[in-house]
């Protein structure tokens, strides 16, 4: 049973220097004039799907059931690639068939159909900015209440990207990467936190950059100032901080450097 | 007939780094609670009254019907610059008379109207910031039902900037400007792209900085890569870009550079 | 008597390059779908408090009466510092118990409560985001209707910081500080325009940075060009401009900053 409005998050890479993000707002309140649109974020870097994939992935699931995540980062619009719904775990993700939801994919259940269906878009269909034209209305329809089958088909092979998993090496070893670097100059991992925090009963080595840190903090509040430290973040991955400072400045990488993790 | 809440939308050049956005939001908040109030941009360059025209053409018909466009670029703010409700195509836009609207006034059957009521602004008005004590008041005041023609008398005079079309030399040849340059480094002129297109039966040649530029492309998946393209862009107007790339960077040019147009 | 849905304001310093913000809508979105998110600002430099404070101060009193304001500033977080709820003057505060809320400490009847029931947070509270597990849930219960009481008890020792105020030296002297710049280089200080102003019966003269300003000007408007001036800020307080350009860069100064002010 619904209690409010409808959700609908946007996540892209438009920034918000230009209308891009505020004209799919208007596109929305056009079809779904009642529906809560929520801004995940704006600021993935042009193109970055993997990003995406972190920013989509820490956040989605703190949203109420039948929310509807809207995606766009579409290097390939205007191109053959597909617009894709996917429905996983009472949620909806409309964005382009370009990897940006292998994760949802993965989960039990799940369903990706095309949208293809021309009276769900804008009449006229611009080759550049799908964004407003085709994704905003496919969401603004649903979160009026058209039911996802009307947008089009069902699709089985859906693009699955097959990186941005850590990769296990030997018992003790894992070989994952930088997923984000966030404003604080945390460097978050992708790797998850729990499971090696369990395995490590005794200690752990993490190498990034030119550092092979082994000391661990439960709290920012408990680290020592000046020295880096491994945490677990807020994504529930493993994270190299700075005791207000930028672990990131410090250690000298960006998103996708690699990562070493030892646990013994 | 209203299906939903009144859609106000905001346009300034306060940025994010303040509060000022967000004390208009509450300004409208305790006037018109229900008001479903979008950021359509506040990243326009300080006083840059020519790029928030832009932003405003190619955003505001997006929109629903009985809209309220508040646009807050205002550098004669405390002088003697009148306040302006103007009423275009079933959508109200509110701001300082400086040429904001110059585009609005040429729709057929535009009205403007000086916003001059006291009791539909804040009870102490400033001489600094007026989107708060009397833009988003007024906006607010019209969300809530107040008819427009309580804001102030009808003005004739409202002002008109010549500047920003393109012009005509010749047969074949049009000279226009940047307009906008966009986060993906898109270099957006002001000259049609419609028009233009349908007139180049054979070719065209666009120049822009130290390039003459014939190479078109319908979509960003067809363009070669490294390779500077024309486009008919998403707000309707031509635009050079570069795939995956910035061509405002490759190009070195910035908003208000002279461009020219050749048909054939 | 509520007109509309309640409002919760965020004022954080989590910036907007990643998804922070939007996830704390989506924990509010799943406990209160109705309430009216509004971003106050997510721009506070990293762990300044000071300058939460300023734009808290500026901003509060123009939000409708109930609504709730959430500020994430939180260098402590994770360690001993309690979750603090302020009632003053009809809003809610809910935040850390850092000084953020200092100001409103001193509101005649301000009342402060410690948040301590865990069924009022998520179900799994980190040790590094607050502003999800905490202070988000909290603020939301609070908008769909659960009386403060329920949040902890009241406690007598919240933090009040004893700087940002200016201080009186002799009769005529008063030394403040820069509260604030803004994205127009305006330099905004502590000290109070009305009463100054009232007090300047002949003149004033501002030493900031290396400069010792006598000019004043009412409005923007007409003032000089290229000349530094005071004028009381839509903050209520005294800031120095440069007329289209920034005042902050040609004074040399950053937040902090002290200034000295004196009236004849």
């Amino acid at each position: 049973m619904m209690r409010g409005p409808r959700t609908i998050t946007l996540l892209t890479d438009f920034g918000l220097d230009d209308a891009y993000a505020g004209v799919m707002k208007g596109v929305i309140a056009s079809i779904a004039p009642r529906a809560n649109v929520v801004d995940l974020c704006h600021a993935v870097q042009p193109y970055q799907i993997g990003q995406a994939r972190f920013l989509l992935r820490q956040s989605w699931h703190y949203f109420p059931q039948g929310a509807i995540h809207v995606c766009v980062i579409d290097p390939g619009v205007g191109g053959s690639r597909r617009a894709l719904c996917v429905q996983a775990a009472g949620h909806l993700f409309i964005g382009p068939d370009n990897g940006l939801f292998t994760d949802l994919l993965h989960e039990k259940g799940a369903r990706a159909r095309e949208i293809a269906n021309p009276k769900l878009m804008l009449p006229h269909v611009s080759q550049t900015f799908h964004g407003r034209d085709v994704f905003a209305p496919a969401a603004a329809h649903l979160a009026a209440g058209i039911p996802p089958a009307r947008l089009g088909k069902l699709v089985q092979d859906a693009t699955r990207l097959e990186t941005g998993a850590p990769v296990r090496i030997g018992r003790r070893f894992w070989q994952g990467e930088v997923a984000h670097i966030d404003r604080f100059g945390n460097v978050i991992t992708n790797l998850d936190a729990a499971g090696f925090f369990a395995l490590a009963h005794k200690g752990l080595e993490l190498k990034i950059g030119f550092e092979a840190l082994r000391r661990r903090a439960n709290t920012y509040a408990e680290a020592p100032a000046g020295e880096l430290f491994v945490i677990a973040g807020s994504a529930g991955t493993l994270e190299v901080s700075l005791k207000e400072g930028s672990a990131a400045k410090k250690l000298g990488v960006g998103i996708g450097a690699p990562v070493e993790l030892e646990v013994w």
